[in-house]
């Protein structure tokens, strides 16, 4: 029997309270590998289950383990199981395709409808003692990297999405809306590949700040006021307006600031989720070919992430602010919700 | 001197009176070629500029020569021209661009900023007797090819620059939203590059009839209602949701049809201008990753549209379904405008 | 039991001499499905592995099964098969990969390195009563579709391969190099895409003809001779030079040929393989970036193979040539391996 | 009347003397600027020209002054320009299209068939007290970057294009063939668009230590000998083949090795130019889908090039290891000819 640190209790009356158990430590298939469970991140998406029980269309019907940031070590191999052995430390991508429909054949498997994704209803996460998970996607770590590291592949891989859909090359110039972890993940990503210039927003002094000091050469504090305006002193700051921008927040005037911000020919990446419908400037978008092109989770990026850390070209450390035990759980969904003392990014250790 | 066509004569009280005058015969310069105007059809754009005095932000401020879909027949060569000879007869591709500029390096001469375009203010247009343009900008018509065919590459530019935009190709599912002419030119564009069905919807039954007769596999005729229903039906008409969906009407309901109807990872093409805003069910554009991209005008697109006459691959006549002469620009200009007796494209012969 | 049509006995002291046998039927594993084998055609790697043993490193060394240009309808489904049900008929890419590597993951499995290919040694074909095969590399054919039709997607999706990687398109002028089955599909491939010129050579009068009727807009008829001056000719012809050359003789006259008659900036598709090193005008191809690829198998081709034959974009039916019953295979490879009476496809019944 | 550092006398007997001469200050045209040189490196194909009079298609017909990797100050500028104002510091991009043709229309107007290139046949170069000059080709320097930096920009913009048409993204795994000069901008090109891991063989161990004081991660000294156990090693050190090889020496070996070296589905970019046919092993590159790409010189590459210096992502300095003042011509032409002193890219000051 396996400790669960956290799921959201469906039949709870209180949303979100939060519950431990205890389960069945699984057997892994001929192509998975059984884990024990090291670190698990807090992503707003966990916190979203927890509080409300849904995001969008996807809605908790049963109780559901939360957790999809993680890493863990190999406990025991399934017998087609060729590139792990016991003992190896992973990173985990958390969805598995179903390998067979157009999109996984054509390397978009991030759009597979049959995607099993950890945390994502009805499949439960990876916040347990152990879990297992198909082989391909455990991703060994060299020595040198820890798995804190690991599980901070996550989000690193939707930066690196978000990079790569947007066609970031050196020489680019990026803005960034938004500076949360998604955002600064985005920053690291563009700096690795050789963004020329990057200008991060925000409308919080003490985010700017972390981007400051993580390689944003231009930080602009956003306090309202005209977007065409704000999108001209970005263009003064920059020298040009940028090629690329990178939407983290999903605010509507974030939005509106991307698309008339852009460089025509430019590229918008939205990645931020906000309001299910908003307001743009179709108009200039579209007579500026200025594309817009959103991001579904990430697709082959794992392997980039981790070369960007193991090669020392990124240091994502300073993401990770505060660390909880397994047993904290509920301590560690509240600092992130609130994001009480600075938090970016919070960790759970399940080891 | 030579009598022009039709220009917006700015001073007047009655916006888009039009009017016609003589003016000097042009001199071309060392690039340049002298054009005995042929054929001249109006664009919803001149309509807009006879009307209303401007489109967004192009404004007419001073009396400016409508016309920009045109053929000619070269008068007088400059003196380094060697592509073209007096004789030849030509299609005009409408803006010329700068050549210096990084957009002009690269490939994308069509968001150059300094492009001077026929019939853009303030640069006048080609209905007119004599007209002067770039020879590299004009291309020889194949003894088979009509002066009205010549005419006709200008819209049929633009469906090629949307189909190429779009990644059109053999194989491909595509939804046209509009039967109007830039519809049923994306229709044979993309029927000429291999699509494999192609579904055209509409306000107007009898434009559907237009799109059937060339070549769609599948019309619709749209008359409001639940948007996701209306994406469901195309879903069930075409097998699949389409690949690609080129939205040529501009219309806010119409762009948020696009979105929810196109195939996850697929492509969303804004030819259609309406409203500068408008309100788009954004997550799910961006967590489908369907890609929205706008095109301006067209670029490298002439020398496609003409092969794709001269082989026989597409047949462009049944939409030229009225003719004027120069000297009934105004008659011209109103069946445009109202689009009566089943108006597709009126074409004004210069000749 | 079932019969096997033919297999090369590895043991024979008479090379290719060919022989039958009986075997069990297989039973399908949960995504596969048995087929009840319906058609069978002769590639030119069959005749070799029968005649050789061998192509380049792939060497038979066990008893093989020949056949991998397949069709058949579905006997019994695997318990998780959703795609197919009993009676559909089918036909069958032939190689199914690890689903598991890079390769794999990112779109690539015509390169995995596992993939299990009918009739690539050490795995039996499918020229037998049953087969069973993974149930999504089994594409259901319309009813109007032919089985016959169902097998040549095989080749066909050669082609599609071809003239993706060589990125053919609207407008393309396209130069096929050999007009052997694999040149015909090229051509017919071609065609769909929207080429507006195609030209095909070969050393034989009788396959140019062949070409000429199933399309192409000019043949040259190659005697040897000068390469350049060959070039220049086909430059006549065309008008210009293609902005693509499909190779598919593998020889290195014609290798040659198609670097120097390839438009600058253009690409060098390379489908036939003859001798493993070739001398080539490396610096003609590098200086005026003449793009050299080569192409193995095909990936994600077959639906885009199945759907221009259903469409009714090409017409298939000249390739097939000869038919032969299954008892009859000796014979039917004879055709196959001297190409007499014209044969260009030879197709084998399996019913 | 100014003085010309050198150019190849036609007439003389002595091939490759060299010369000096005066001859009249030119007059910009309107799109032009008057440039005071400052510095200009000598690239091999200047000695080419000198020694030996032609490279392959390239014949010296008359004397023509050398010279084109360079910096000035605008002097005088002319009538239409912008982007420039006498005393500011640029780098020149040394080759100028006709901007009408199919090639400049379409973003590769390296290919354009009527470039005016420095130094090429019939044009003469730059090597001189004053050179006129098309003024969008000359690109201005910030102040901290030297002029000598500026003249670096030529060879450096070749590393770019060949790691552009490489496709070397972040993550990459890039084999550098030669370290000579191209080899070595194009390592530090590799470097700064992210490369993972840059392997850099070459037959000199002098020049494998300059490679790694500039950042290689491996170097192989090639010793001659079996070209698969070479790769093997490169292999075995890079922990997985190559996904880019980058040939900088035109040797046949180093081409072979560059086939058999890089991962199924990567790319070989031909830089370095030997002799004009080599024989590869084609089968191997066709079947593993291995592209070779040439390049021919740059296209949109200054820009970046000088981005990289200018943001200190790379530091070129170490590049020139020799210096010599326009009188002694001769000399610096000696020295780069047969790299005595450990030369790597000698510069001629023309102040």
């Amino acid at each position: 029997m396996q400790e669960y640190g956290l799921f959201r209790p469906i039949d709870s009356q209180a949303l979100g309270s939060g519950e431990k158990e205890n389960r069945p430590i699984p057997e892994p298939g001929p192509n998975e590998v059984l884990l024990h469970m090291s670190c698990v991140g807090i992503c707003g998406s966990d916190v979203s289950y927890l509080k409300r029980g849904a995001i969008g269309d996807f809605i908790v019907k049963a109780p559901m383990v939360l957790g999809h940031e993680s890493s863990g070590v190999v406990a025991k191999c399934g017998s087609n199981v060729k590139n792990l052995k016991p003992g190896d430390r992973v990173a985990i991508e958390p969805g598995v395709p179903c390998r067979m429909c157009n999109f996984c054949k054509s390397g978009k498997y991030n759009l597979c409808p049959d995607v099993v994704f950890c945390a994502t209803p009805p499949y439960d996460g990876s916040l347990c003692r152990y879990y297992k998970h198909a082989a391909d996607f455990c991703f060994k770590l060299p020595d040198h990297v820890s798995l804190e590291e690991g599980a901070i592949l996550e989000p690193l891989s939707v930066g690196v999405h978000a990079c790569r859909r947007a066609g970031v090359t050196m020489g680019s110039n990026v803005l960034v809306l938004g500076a949360g972890p998604i955002g600064l993940v985005s920053l690291l990503t563009a700096k690795a590949m050789g963004a020329s210039q990057i200008c991060v927003t925000d409308i919080a002094e003490n985010r700017l700040h972390v981007a400051k000091s993580m390689g944003a050469d231009h930080t602009v504090l956003v306090k309202g006021g005209n977007l065409e305006a704000l999108a001209e002193e970005i263009k003064k700051l920059m020298g040009d307006m940028p090629d690329v921008t990178i939407e983290c927040s999903g605010a509507e005037s974030s939005i509106h600031l991307g698309i008339v911000a852009t460089k025509s020919g430019g590229v918008l990446v939205l990645v931020g989720l906000g309001p299910s419908e908003v307001k743009v400037p179709i108009v200039n978008a579209a007579t500026r070919e200025v594309d817009i092109r959103g991001i579904f989770r990430y697709v082959n990026c794992y392997p980039l992430a981790l070369d960007m850390i193991a090669s020392g070209k990124i240091n994502v450390k300073p993401l990770i602010t505060h660390r909880f035990k397994l047993e904290e759980s509920i301590k560690a969904f509240e600092t992130a919700a609130t994001g009480s003392g600075g938090a970016i990014k919070v960790m759970i250790s399940c080891e």
